[in-house]
C-alpha cells in the first residue's frame, strides 16, 4: 500500500513521540510511513522516508489563515500527498482545525457530503466503541447534514468493526421523538425516513459509554462539550483514586485496573477521523504519545484497506 | 418559620422514602415540614402534618396540560401553598417538567426574569460544587436569558456558600471570546459588559469538576446533555470498579473510597433549584431516598433564611 503522512512536527510531544509512533508502526504491524516536516524540526527521521518542506503550522495558528498563507507547511503537503497519490492517509497530532482547513482544501469533499465531521470513538470497554459525531467541525448544523453524519458514522463503524446495521441514535435531552430543539425534532423525523440508516431513536448522554447504541449523531458544539465532559470526568477520576487510595494499597489494585485504564485509553483508538473529504485524514488528539501516533497509523492502514472513502461515497449517494 | 411543603407522592420511591426523609428533615434539622398528597396515597405520615388534595400528576403525565387539568394535585397544591404564604418552599421528586410548570404558573416569574432556569450543584469534592444552569428548563435561549442565568447562578453560589464574587463561566467549545455558536459569541460579549457578575469568560466541558469555575452556564439543551453524560460516565466507572476488583480487595478499598462516594453523591445537595420562579422550588432527582429529601428540605430552609429570591430580584433588576 501507499505509505501513510505522518505529520512528523504536528502535536505536543512532537516530534519525538510522533517520530517513534511512526517508527513502530513500520516495525510493528508493517505500515509503510512518509514522514512530512522541516528535516530541522524533525531531527533523526529514525531511518523513515522524509516529505521534506520548509514551514510548520503551530498550535495556536489561525486554521484558515495558516493554511493558505503557509502552503509549503506540513499539514499541507500530507494532504496534497494524498491528494496526488503519494500517501494513502494522513495523520496529525497537530492544529485540529488546520488539520481539517488542509484536508479540506486540498483532498476536497467527497461528491454530495455538505459538510464534514469529526468522528471520535468513545471506548466502552468490553464491546466496540461507540461513535460520536460531530466532535468538534461544525459548531451549527442543519438536520440535512446530521442526517449525513448519521450515514457517514454508520459507515465508519461498519468499516472499523463489521456487522451491517448498526445502531444510530441521536443525542437529545430524552428518549421520545419529541424531545429536543427544534434542529433534533426535525432531524429525528429525517432520519426515521433515512433508509440506510438503523435509527434507534433519541439517545441521552448517558448512554453513551454502554452497549446499547453504535453511533451517536449530534452537532459539533454539543459533540466536544460532550466529549471534553467526559475527558475532564475521567481525568478527575483517575487523579481521586491516587490520591485517596494508599500507595500499598493501589499497588495490589492495579493489576486489576490496568486493563480498564488501558482500554478506556483513546490512545487505543490512535484519534478521530474527519469523514466527508476525499481522503483518509487522522486527527489524534493534541497530547498524543508514540502509542496513540501506531495506533493512528493502524486505523489510518484499515481505513485504506476497508474502502472508508468508497463506501462513503455511496452511503451519501443512497439518499 | 413556615413549613417546607414536600411533594408526598411524587419520585420513584413515594411515598416511603419521601416520608421518610421529611420526618428526618423535623427531627434531625429542625425544619418544619408540610406533605401535600392524597392522605390514601401518602399512607402513614409519621406524625406531620398533612395538606389533603385528591388527585397526584404522575411521572409520565404530559407537565403542561397535567398542571392545567389536576387542579387538584399534589404539586399544584404545593405551589399554591408557597404562594399563598402557607408554606415557605415546595420541594417535589416528581415530573420534572409538572414541577416546572406548577410553580411557574402558581408561583409566578420574579419581576424581569425573561425565562426560570433549572441550576444543579455539580459535586467537586475537596470544595464547593460547580453550579450549572440551566440544566434543562429551555432547551433554546436567546443570549439575554443566559445573562439572566449569570446573575441568578452567581446570587444561588453566592446565597449558598457565601462569597461574594463567584467566578462565572460560559461553556463553550474554546477558551478564547471569539469560540462557539453566535449564541455564545453574543452571550460572551453581553457577559463582559455585565457588571454584577464576576465573567472569568469561556470555559469548557473539562473544567466542571475542577476548583476552578463555581458557576457554569449553558442553555438547557447543552446543560441537560452535559448532566446526564456526567451521570452515565460516574455510573459506568462505579459499575467497573465493582466487577473488576476482587471482592476482598474492594472490602480493603472501601473506608477509602466511602468518602469520596459520599461527596460525589448528588443526593447530598438534595436536588436542583428552580432559578427565576417567585419562591424556593427544589426539584429532586426521580430516584431520590430519604437522604435526598432531608437534604432537599435543608436547602430549602437556607434558602429561605438566606432570602434567595430577595437576592435574586436585586441581581437581575441592576443589569
Amino acid at each position: 500500500m501507499l505509505p501513510v503522512a505522518v505529520d512528523a512536527v504536528g502535536g505536543d510531544k512532537a516530534p519525538g513521540e510522533i517520530v517513534a509512533g511512526a517508527r513502530r508502526a513500520v516495525d510493528d504491524l508493517g505500515v509503510p510511513v512518509l514522514l512530512v516536516g522541516p528535516p530541522d524540526r524533525i531531527g533523526d527521521p529514525l531511518g523513515l522516508e522524509v516529505l521534506a518542506c520548509t514551514e510548520v503550522i503551530e498550535m495556536h495558528d489561525e486554521p484558515g489563515s495558516s493554511v493558505r498563507r503557509k502552503k509549503d507547511s506540513s499539514l499541507v503537503r500530507a494532504a496534497e500527498a494524498v491528494r496526488d497519490g503519494r500517501a494513502s492517509a494522513m495523520v496529525s497530532a497537530g492544529n485540529t482545525g488546520a488539520t481539517m482547513a488542509s484536508a479540506l482544501l486540498r483532498m476536497g469533499r467527497i461528491k454530495g457530503v455538505a459538510r464534514p465531521a469529526i468522528a471520535i470513538p468513545i471506548p466502552v470497554p468490553g464491546t466496540t466503541p461507540t461513535i460520536l459525531l460531530d466532535a468538534g467541525a461544525n459548531a451549527e448544523v442543519q438536520p440535512e447534514w446530521l442526517v449525513q453524519f448519521a450515514q457517514m458514522g454508520a459507515t465508519f463503524f461498519t468499516t472499523l468493526y463489521g456487522g451491517d446495521a448498526p445502531r444510530v441514535g441521536l443525542l437529545s435531552i430524552g428518549e421520545e421523538d419529541v424531545k429536543g430543539r427544534a434542529q433534533e425534532k426535525e432531524t429525528n423525523a429525517l432520519l426515521r425516513d433515512t433508509k440506510n440508516v438503523n435509527f434507534i431513536g433519541n439517545v441521552e448522554g448517558r448512554d453513551l459509554m454502554t452497549p446499547d447504541v453504535d453511533v451517536v449523531v449530534t452537532d459539533g458544539f454539543t459533540g466536544n462539550v460532550v466529549l471534553k465532559t467526559m475527558e475532564g470526568e475521567m481525568r478527575f477520576v483517575q487523579k481521586a483514586l491516587i490520591e485517596r487510595i494508599p500507595s500499598e494499597l493501589f499497588e495490589l489494585l492495579w493489576p486489576h485496573l490496568e486493563p480498564l485504564v488501558l482500554e478506556l485509553d483513546p490512545e487505543t483508538y490512535g484519534g478521530a477521523m474527519l469523514l466527508g473529504v476525499d481522503g483518509v485524514c487522522i486527527i489524534s488528539h493534541g497530547s498524543s504519545s508514540a502509542r496513540a501516533i501506531t495506533n493512528a497509523c493502524r486505523v489510518a492502514r484499515d481505513m485504506v484497506d476497508g474502502d472508508l472513502v468508497g463506501h462513503l461515497r455511496e452511503a451519501v449517494a443512497a439518499s
